[in-house]
């Protein structure tokens, strides 16, 4: 199974694809995209959604998975954010791909094992999982290679769960 | 000057072609997309892009423009309305047309002359406005003509100033 995790912004869209092979976990692919915040909205998005349907159609990963975050009563940050996460989440439903969100407590308890892991922990927790030479980096690429190992983590319970019941 | 007004949402998406006509407007077009709750958002949000998109090959307008809602602290509506609004924006950069979002003051003050004018108010004007049989409807129809009015009424001022300064 391979996937590409998410982490959406209009600025920075970190992305990473993990696959599961015999029971390992493998990076093929991490980074981000940016954007120039002198471009209008429209022509961001549309940066954004051309590089992830890129990603897409180049690793052809079976799911998204893509990290959700809490605002609080930050309304227009979500609103921000929210845009990129539509953009991202259109370029899974073209090719008719699930998408699957997690929270940063499921993520870092699928990873840690602690919902309230330190982020530099989360880090080397990612690059011991994937065995990659060094931390992964920058932020945005890591914490998308983050939610990735959490898909393929929680993903043979889900399925064990679904098909038990 | 032809304007696609938007009032972007995940369930519904009103819209509106309007276009200017020797000092007159003219509606070319109105009506709503629908997604069902029922499916997964990745896939409403795919219905909601390729019609936008659909409706601009078929009219091809000028610009666009979009009811900018103010959520106070409600951030998880503003998340969900942001997906359905970058899925939008992103239909317009991927044809290099400029998008203007505006306040409900703002379509208020411009079609009825008063920020605080009450709904049906700015249906009644958006009807006699666009020379229309009757009022229009449903809802997310009428507020897609008011914006894209909007758009329309203050365009020709903004390009005065801009030319003049």
């Amino acid at each position: 199974m391979r996937v590409l995790g998410i982490d959406p912004g209009l600025a920075n869209t970190g992305f990473g694809v993990v696959q599961r092979r015999s029971g390992r976990m493998v990076a093929l692919d991490g980074g981000v995209v940016t954007t120039r915040s002198e471009q209008p909205t429209e022509l961001r998005l549309a940066v954004v959604h051309r590089e992830i349907a890129d990603l897409i159609l180049r690793h052809e990963p079976d799911a998204v998975a893509l990290e959700e975050l809490y605002f609080g009563q930050n309304s227009s940050s979500a609103f921000a954010v929210g845009q990129a996460r539509g953009v991202v989440m259109l370029a899974a439903g073209q090719r008719s791909l699930p998408c699957q969100a997690y929270t940063p407590q499921q993520v870092k308890s699928a990873v840690c094992g602690s919902g309230r892991a330190p982020k530099d922990q989360v880090a080397r927790m990612v690059q011991t999982l994937l065995a990659l030479p060094e931390l992964p980096g920058p932020d945005h690429a890591s914490d998308a290679l983050a939610v990735a190992v959490c898909h393929l983590s929680r993903a043979p319970l889900a399925h064990a769960m679904s098909a038990a019941s």
